[in-house]
């Protein structure tokens, strides 16, 4: 069972106030009053404990499922009153959690919680849901909007996306991962819908003017900070198919600590880390955080992550051209061992939580 | 695209406060702007507008998909401190929409979202929630568990649930559907996950003791109000199975009204609708609520109905009993027309929202 957290990184949140041994204990509880397994009638189960969906055999499809929200990237939305970017993160991060077991989204179902339905909100909403699934290539199967301003402050969203492996290609789990493997990157747009709690914190505490853009730069703050979510879908869908990808990895909350969830025995060596986008440095220095605080919480620039053969570097970058991600970048390598190292900034990590 | 909203039931909540105009159009301002169709290469969408689920083809099979939340139900539990039944209405509220379509359930996704993770709360959703599958025989295959007191207050819970079709089944959408079927009905447990918002506001204003029991009753109020939804997925996985099914429904949010749902020129005559629970009629009692919005608003003591050929009432009876549903009821039958009636109250609908 893959029960993820978007509160379960510690590191994130610890500025933020989020207690996260109780995140921890809380869903330990409910996970071990869960044993219940069905029989095969129901479909079999494909194991890959802490990976990005859950898989299950029906039939001759294989199908996999990832739910996740926007988080509260939503509340920058309802500050600036723009809705077409989260409308189209709810799309992004999920249907990037399908495309690190290296499955093609089908169907999305979207669930917005709120305290009042406003036309504008929900028009905005829509554009971008839109967008997102044109760009993941995958329909809106159905949804739930619940008015329920007893739960809900502002807006909740958050869907369910599922997607299959076509003309029997198999997922891709990391265990064909072995040492002298590459490391490429593709490049990520922004925060995607990470870490907000404490973005929006340091924002605040800073009396950043959300409606000016910071130095150097022309679009206003908040609006380069909701950029939407990059979606990798397609570049997902093609090295899907070659046996030249060993392992996927989209770099959500926990940022490069996701690569630990592919193999728990490769040491994945991340010694040529492009430069980070100035937006990650500049909202460090707001809050003085730390590198380790940075590459665990933020992407750093890296949405996407391949782990590719060595002698097929070259096959792999044209499939990612032809993919829309001409931008791949080298990020390094995979040796013995465990865990995730950025050698340049002398940073080491172990375990995904 | 079935989007459907929980609080789109005008009549149910008008007493509640939410605005059901603002919903429809909020909805509607969405939905329109979401017009993207993927290529089929994404899977063949199943058109079945206004059903209980989403369906699309991918390969040889057919995957349904749902979406719901408990709604307010939650804040029962909250104020007892009793999390298992909310916890097993989270998979039920989800497979009887799956088991309206005829799908068989196989895999869910739970969203908890909350303002701190309670460990007990937490177990008591856990324990729930395995009850709830193992009745309808589905798998966890992951969820998502967000810490965001920003937006919530307490704890909100919902799923999607996915289902298919064995061995080549076809979905049960109501074409088959033809004047002289019998309509036979299952009981439902109580209230399952729909009107809280009215049935809480009506046991606040009337000073309700929600740890007494009411008058004859043995169990304190507030228990049995949180009864857990009943799951019909062996009644609908064992009634799909045959060519005397021809529709089936589940009796969530809009009452008898769902209904409509099934057959748009078919009129369904509840002329043998059995005794109303004393539940029902005690809470409305305690609001003074009409029988049509009543019936409208609860599913009044059936939670799930069949559509039968006249021919085959018997075989249709012995198949729910070994489905585990001895107790069902005749109903009544389909006519000619639109709409559903309940002739012994007078009542008359036309349309299902």
């Amino acid at each position: 069972v893959v029960e993820t957290s978007s509160t379960n990184r510690p590191w994130t949140y610890a500025r933020s106030g989020v207690d996260r041994a109780r995140v921890s204990s809380g869903l330990a509880a409910l996970l071990a009053e869960v044993s219940y397994r069905p029989p095969p009638s129901a479909g079999r189960l494909v194991n890959a404990p802490g990976h990005y969906a859950g898989m299950i055999r029906i039939g001759r499809e294989t199908i996999a499922v990832t739910t996740d929200t926007v988080g509260t990237k939503v509340k920058l939305a309802a500050e600036l009153g723009r809705w077409e970017e989260v409308g189209e993160d709810i799309v992004g991060v999920n249907v990037n959690d399908l495309a690190s077991v290296g499955a093609r989204p089908s169907g999305l179902v979207d669930t917005i919680l709120c305290r009042a339905p406003e036309p504008a909100a929900f028009r905005g909403i829509g554009r971008g849901l839109d967008r997102g699934l044109r760009r993941a290539r995958c329909a809106l199967l159905g949804g739930e909007t619940a008015v329920v301003p007893e739960i809900v402050d502002g807006i909740d969203l958050g869907a369910t996306a599922f997607g299959f492996f076509p003309r029997g290609r198999r997922p891709v789990l990391g265990a064909a991962i072995r040492p002298g493997d590459r490391l490429l990157g593709v490049p990520s747009s922004g925060f995607h819908a990470n870490g907000f709690t404490l973005v929006r914190r340091l924002l605040r505490e800073r009396s950043v003017d959300l409606l000016r853009p910071r130095p150097g730069e022309k679009r206003p703050v908040g609006e380069e900070v909701l950029t939407p979510t990059r979606i990798y879908s397609a570049v997902g869908d093609a090295l899907a198919e070659s046996s030249a990808t060993h392992g996927l990895a989209h770099l959500s909350g926990g940022g490069v600590r996701n690569l630990v969830r592919l193999h728990p025995k490769a040491r994945f060596v991340l010694d040529r880390w492009p430069e980070v986008p100035s937006l990650f440095r500049w909202v460090q220095q707001l809050g003085g955080l730390s590198d380790e605080e940075m590459f665990q919480t933020f992407n750093m620039g890296i949405g996407f992550v391949l782990v590719v053969g060595a002698t097929r570097l070259a096959e792999t970058r044209r499939r990612l051209a032809r993919a829309g991600a001409p931008d791949a970048v080298d990020l390094g390598h995979v040796e013995r061992g465990s865990g995730v190292t950025v050698p340049g900034y002398g940073l080491s990590f172990e375990g995904y939580s």
